[in-house]
């Protein structure tokens, strides 16, 4: 390219305004989603999701224009693709996008989304009455468009990689399959094992815990890990999330609950969310490379803070003193080891959002295993129900009562997400890895812990993993990391330690 | 039109489709003014503003587009455009309004897009310098464009009709004129004479009131005022305003502050607004007759319930007991009357916008005189200083300090925006005409003013002027409500008979 720098070609320039328009749109329809979680009347509901279908549809037109998709074949050929530098990893990723986007006919699009709207209500029907039935025909629905966007989409071995794809771009439904195979065969008799052991008691979480008292700790406990609030707010809605309306603007939600656990750690979750998002280079702001590489690699961020960060010892050996200052009536009578031990209690239960560290893995498993049967054909719909209540059975021992606290638990599949699930495992596993890495490069990493701050854990993240944008895809990313494919290994190693000292075993 | 409805017309369902689509887009770029105001952390002020910037120009380009223009002019010649039915209407506002952006070249809406982006800036730093040499470059340009801009719209009589057309469209410069001369000829001596009269106290009015009773109060006046808040909400932000996202989510704001007068006038003001937009009749929505016809009409009602209503013996007659209930330390002592003779208090002083009901109009009638002479380049900028304060000199009897309390006070001029001001006497004045007549033809709107609710009056405003929607350019929505042009006439005998009794002159 000596002579001739793409960043100088018209048509380059033309393309960062292009993608500068979309990430200004994309940033209002956050916003209107943001609203909606968090201010808007109800009353509302209606022109909202006008609103918002309006402004999709203005992004998916533009960003799958014959325009954009000519200009990218134009620049494409002028560099070397395979470059990591800023333009060629652009015009790489904004070309895979676009003609992922294009396979995709508007009819069909329309057609699931027609599917999906009648399929979410029919979903909170089914769930309120506890009636599997109310939604079997929507899911049935929703299977087969699954496959055929598999089709539409293409894929090499496995219908399920096409969507899998979707949400953690160039990731094998074969890795994915002996990783979770290794985890499974360790963690169902690790849980077994803690299950033989007695009990923690976490009953203090439970009490009435002030919700104003509650906020102001959460607040500092952002500032603690590093989410920047002069760049970023946290709110309440009913269901937490991270949404970025700008660079300079990210914002996290969390619950207004009476017991201690849940805003606690999704202001920790969403905070991890949210210094991922604060972390991403200035300079891929307003272009393709400013987002996540995939929804993996986001979970494994959130799943650092509130976990690996905010259920160890090392972080509430500093922060503890303080939330008993706030809670002295209710927790000025538990030490440390109480409070550590029950904030990590492991415990089958049946419901997937409130499950444990470890046994929250057997929960994606199973929904795994279930929908790659579904899109396989080995498994029809009608059979769901009864093939959920006996992996719950096999894996952790229980049976649900009805299946509003079974299959009919998450809204996913009711939105058409097939494929979504093994992300949040992934997550997981690669949350630990990431910090046995930072440890080991930093040891200061945890002399900071230990004074209650992750400035150092932050560095280490925005060197090596936030510096990439979505540059590379997921197994890339975790190639470059950690010098191989993902692996359970590193997490394995740290719950043996960390339950075995809990549980004595 | 007989056997041909135009509603059957495919080109009218391509244009009910465009204009759902400008208002789904409106109300996002609304959200995020909004926002800004409400939530927004200040370091994203610059992403914010180019994301406003890139929905507002696909609004212009969607509206101004040779299709809609083209559709519209097929649709005009197919119906009778003075018919009040809903379709004509919708054609006969559209196409003015295209007709009217299609006046004003790019070349030149970017143009005074800049100039007026650098005049803020240079304003702001003026105000605050209490220099006004560091804004005068900046509004030479602004009154060149302005007259340029008037003579690109187009105007029979006077080039400042055309500025005036941007706010209240289709109002004479003429007729203003005749009605501000009869309003300042009745104010100046009636102001003296007050003057004259020994002052009322207001000074409890500026002790220390909780903001969060402040609150609790003011959502109890926006009940009973009648602002529906299961189809909108209250916030905080530094200027108050009204906005709408959508028919069902109209948004005000109020002052955060420690006096009782800015909170609970800015919620009776905002709270007008607030019912004049939840008023407009839900077939409007998604359509351009949704909006209101003028800024004069807007503040009508705001002025309506902020000074009619909230300024009033009968509605404190029955609220002020529960309001003294809220503050006893501060209002205990305070009986009705000392009260609302302090909310009414008339005294010539500096600033707009604290100004009483009375002078508030001369500080209108100031602006409108010297934009006109700058437009009429009868006054240069170099002289406006000085012209401002002989004026306020003349009219109130008072002086400036410095320009920041004088000529630099407003905003307006600094973001281009001429021919605004006279709107807020108009509002004013209609507001009292509003009144007179929904009180003459509706007995009952008193006998429920004094149990504290406003139900008559707002169905007396839905009925003979809300249905109208942008239907009736203002002074054809004064003809038909009132059967006559605007006057001060009601406004002006019922401050002489208000104003004479408090002050007993």
């Amino acid at each position: 390219m000596a002579g001739s720098r793409v960043e100088d070609h018209p048509s380059y320039q033309k393309l960062l305004e292009i993608m500068g328009t979309l990430e200004d749109l994309g940033g209002a329809l956050a916003l209107l989603n943001w609203d909606q979680s968090v201010n808007m009347p109800q009353a509302a509901a209606a022109e909202r999701a006008r609103q918002r279908a309006t402004l999709a549809r203005f992004i998916h037109e533009m960003a799958t224009s014959d325009q954009v998709l000519g200009l990218l074949q134009e620049l494409a050929s002028q560099v070397d693709l395979d470059s990591l530098e800023d333009a060629p990893s652009m015009i790489r990723v904004a070309l895979r996008d676009v003609e992922k986007r294009r396979k995709l006919p508007a009819e069909f699009v329309a057609r699931k989304a027609e599917a999906v709207g009648i399929a979410q209500t029919h979903w909170e029907q089914a769930k309120q009455a506890k009636d599997f039935s109310l939604f079997r025909d929507d899911l049935k629905r929703i299977v087969e468009l699954a496959i055929e966007e598999a089709e539409l989409l293409g894929y090499e071995e496995d219908p399920y990689d096409a969507l899998l794809d979707n949400y953690e771009p160039e990731t094998r439904t074969a890795d994915v399959e002996r990783v979770f195979r290794e985890l499974r065969d360790e963690l169902v008799p690790m849980i077994r094992a803690i299950g033989e052991r007695p009990q923690v008691d976490d009953s203090f979480l439970y009490l009435a815990y002030d919700r104003k008292k509650q906020w102001d700790f959460g607040i500092e406990m952002l500032k603690a890990i590093g989410f920047d609030l002069e760049r970023g707010r946290q709110d309440y809605s009913a269901h937490p999330f991270t949404i970025g309306i700008s660079g300079s603007d990210v914002r996290i939600t969390t619950f207004a609950a009476d017991d201690l656990k849940p805003a606690l750690f999704a202001t920790l979750h969403e905070g991890g969310h949210g210094i991922h998002d604060q972390g991403t280079p200035a300079r891929y702001r307003r272009t393709v490379l400013g987002g996540p590489p995939g929804l993996g690699i986001c979970e494994s961020q959130s799943r650092l803070f509130e976990n690996v960060i905010g259920r160890s010892k090392l972080f509430w050996s500093h922060h503890y003193p303080r939330l008993q200052e706030y809670f002295p009536e209710q927790l000025g009578g538990v030490d440390l080891d109480r409070f550590y031990k029950a904030i990590n209690k492991v415990e089958p239960s049946l419901i997937r959002v409130e499950a444990d560290e470890l046994t929250y893995h057997l929960h994606i498993i199973i929904r795994f295993e279930l929908e790659r049967a579904l899109i396989h054909g080995k498994l029809r719909v009608d059979q769901l129900p009864e093939a959920w209540d006996a992996k719950m059975e096999e894996y952790l021992g229980i049976r649900p009562p009805d299946p509003s606290q079974g299959v009919l638990q998450d809204t996913h599949w009711a939105i058409g997400a097939i494929g979504y699930f093994p992300t949040y495992s992934l997550g997981s596993l690669l949350a630990s890895h990431w910090y046995q890495l930072a440890v080991t490069e930093r040891p200061e990493v945890e002399e900071e812990l230990a004074q209650g701050r992750c400035d150092a854990l932050r560095a280490w993240l925005e060197e090596r993993v936030y510096s990439y944008g979505r540059k590379l895809s997921p197994p890339k990313l975790v190639e470059a990391v950690t010098g191989g494919p993902i692996t359970p290994r590193p997490f394995l190693e740290y719950a043996r330690a960390k339950f075995g000292e809990i549980y004595g075993f």
